[in-house]
């Protein structure tokens, strides 16, 4: 860690070059040489980090204190998430973070299993860094990182860095995903070696964390696409209210709670017979126990023509009210669907291809575990559809081929971007990101 | 306004098309007819925006009951400030709002006098509409707009409008900036016939206002350029610290205060005779009497070089400590800098083409009221730098120019969008924006 003597940097030359970090001991060396020089005196006075329980909500009484506008007390920036544990941090964080960036890389061609380990050690110690508060080593400016406001970073690869390591590792789902006819993919959001999810309630230790981790991936791979995307603020809240995307529609309603029975054995890769073979060759899975798979989707949404059906086409097409959220047969918005409830004339009051009666599996397995966040950057608006799963060939992909075929939502959604990561398992302290794959 | 019977909703259409907002009383009065139909129940859940005094900050218990996560309490999305008044709102809004967007638009060649009246009156409702949380004319989503979270929404006018209306009402300074030497305009982010900017503490409200506006200007005029940009998260303060841009710089500090005795001098235009007069026509500034001039710059930075200088190289640069951004000559932030502080060698501790020093002028008329936000598209970062005043040939230019000449952050910061635009003085309730231009 850099030193504290804020006079230390009064002898340093004016405009000093300092090597980049290309990984190695001896770039690390050099690097904390430089570092004894920085004087962060700041970095006394912030707020502790506070770890939170895994549930990921504070309940130190600092959290108590962020009603912030032109209060001197702390705000919630200095709260920090553990980013250590079975799985990792960001995928069932609770509440979810307000603001997402995903970041997709491509290995250079030069980056073989030697250099995926040092890479993957590097992320490791960037992610503790980052989470931590502390920043990464050789952090220019740890003023951007002292308040992560619960930042996470969520590691996950792609097909083409488990076949660098061993294709006979991957996993038959880790592929891009089979295509369905309305997709309309537009080349710019698609798949990727590497993934970066940073999470965080504020999105200046995002944008601070996308460049740290930028600069030391920098000599092993290279931006494929960057895709952000945000949920309601931090403390603007209605409270018990799900997300609304920009349709209107409260989102993301029947969703499976990490503290269901059932959670981890439909979101979390956990050694199962069935995740330990993959055409018959065996252990593919293994080294994600404790991982996931996730999909992402950018979907577009035709924002324009949505806004001339009225109210009732657009509760019709959804299968709910939207100012509430509940289904049309009626309760809250976690009052069950009713598939069967029938109006007078002998109709079911949810259409038949009404979303969510489209989404809906009689099967209960087929779920997944979803985190979606809006996106719009000004010429195009949307949502960027996340969702976790043990294996998406069996629980995504048959629910969405069935809204591909018929869904009376697809006239105004378009899916333009798709990948397919595997989240890497968690790690204890003095343990690497995805060790188990480079065994 | 819609009605609040839910049951309305059930006897319509399942899918209905709705005439498209084009201005007269005609589409009004269709769409008042359809919003009828309109259940929206939840709104009257809402908590009752708040009208905080002009300073911005709420007063009411709401406030203090913002720390939001996992609490049952409403958060700060319900608040609402007025858009009423001798000034728009949005300009010395404090604190700033943790988000903002600008868009621009250009004029369709058919919009004329008579258009551009049609279109300020649209605007003037959508404004109040959106700022009290109640939303414009026949919302879609309501809800979207229920909870405004300190939304402003500020507009301003380009030269092309103004020459439209009477180019002998356009004040000399209401024109592109004259080039700077190393200005590398992209074209991507320059000028414009009207701009919306688009200010609150959740990105939410400001993506339903902005396609809201969209569909309403439509008609009159088609989007140019959109540009977003952050500060820190509205509750993440550690309190008492100026913003901090990419860098990591603590960057706003020297900046006049609405609390100054000078600052409506500096800032607002004020019918002076000076502002009377244009070219001896004579003038050409009345119609903006409560208004002022906002120059919007692209300020790309060139994190990758600037991460690769060492902190007592940076601190030269600008002249300011990074931690505290404290003047090198010793204090705290708000110290003044000691422009004539030498060192053991005698030389200036502050560098003579040092930031500050090249940015200071000692002409108290020469100043401006800086408004900048961070922004990061993933592809590119940098600051969005925005400053009010009253002529910018007067205050901003001769500051560039300074810059532009010599400033040793030259090498890390380059000028890629710029804009000037009138911002339109206030208005009260039963008046419309830009009323006296159109007069």
């Amino acid at each position: 860690m850099p030193g504290t003597s804020p006079e230390a940097s009064e002898n340093r030359p004016a405009v000093a070059r300092r090597a980049l970090l290309t990984g190695g001991a001896a770039g690390v060396g050099t690097l904390l040489g430089l570092g004894a020089g920085l004087g962060i005196p700041a970095l006394r006075d912030r707020g502790t980090p506070q770890a939170g329980p895994p549930g990921g909500v504070d309940p130190s009484p600092e959290a108590d204190r962020s009603s912030g506008i032109g209060g001197e007390l702390p705000g919630f920036g200095g709260e920090a998430l553990p980013c250590h544990g079975a799985h990792q941090a960001g995928v069932t964080t609770t509440p979810p973070a307000a603001h997402a960036r995903y970041v997709s890389y491509r290995l250079r061609p030069e980056t073989d299993r030697d250099g995926i380990r040092r890479m993957l050690r590097i992320l490791t110690g960037d992610v503790e860094g980052l989470a931590s508060g502390t920043g990464p080593l050789a952090d220019p400016e740890p003023e951007l990182a002292a308040r992560p406001a619960r930042l996470t970073v969520t590691v996950g690869v792609g097909p083409g860095l488990v076949d660098r390591v061993d294709p006979l590792k991957r996993p038959e789902w880790l592929a891009p995903l089979p295509p369905f006819s309305r997709d309309r993919l537009s080349g710019q959001h698609d798949g990727g070696d590497l993934l970066v999810l940073l999470q965080a309630d504020d999105p200046l230790p995002i944008a601070h964390a996308a460049r740290m981790l930028a600069r030391d991936l920098a000599s092993f791979a290279e931006p494929l696409w960057t895709q952000q995307g945000f949920r309601q603020a931090r403390g603007a809240e209605a409270g018990g209210t799900t997300m609304r995307n920009l349709m209107g529609q409260v989102d993301g309603t029947v969703n499976p709670s990490p503290a269901d029975e059932d959670f981890d054995g439909l979101v979390w890769i956990g050694g199962a017979p069935e995740d330990a073979s993959r055409d018959g060759r065996g252990g593919a899975g293994a080294w994600l126990e404790g991982g996931t798979a996730l999909v992402l989707r950018r979907i577009r949404m035709e924002l324009d023509t949505w806004d001339q059906v009225d109210r009732p086409g657009r509760e019709q097409t959804i299968g709910r009210r939207l100012d509430t959220g509940a289904p049309l047969t009626g309760g809250d918005e976690h009052t069950p669907v009713d598939y069967e409830a029938r109006n007078a004339l002998g109709l079911t009051v949810i259409p038949s291809f009404a979303h969510v009666r489209r989404a809906h599996s009689e099967d209960p397995d087929e779920r997944i575990f979803r985190r979606a966040v809006n996106y719009d950057d000004g010429a195009e608006s949307g949502l960027l559809f996340a969702c976790y799963q043990r294996n998406p060939l069996r629980q995504f992909v048959p629910i969405q081929r069935r809204l591909d075929e018929l869904d009376l939502l697809n006239e105004w959604v378009t899916h333009t971007g798709s990948a397919v990561f595997a989240i890497l398992p968690g790690f204890e302290p003095g343990e690497t990101l995805g060790a188990a794959l480079l065994e």
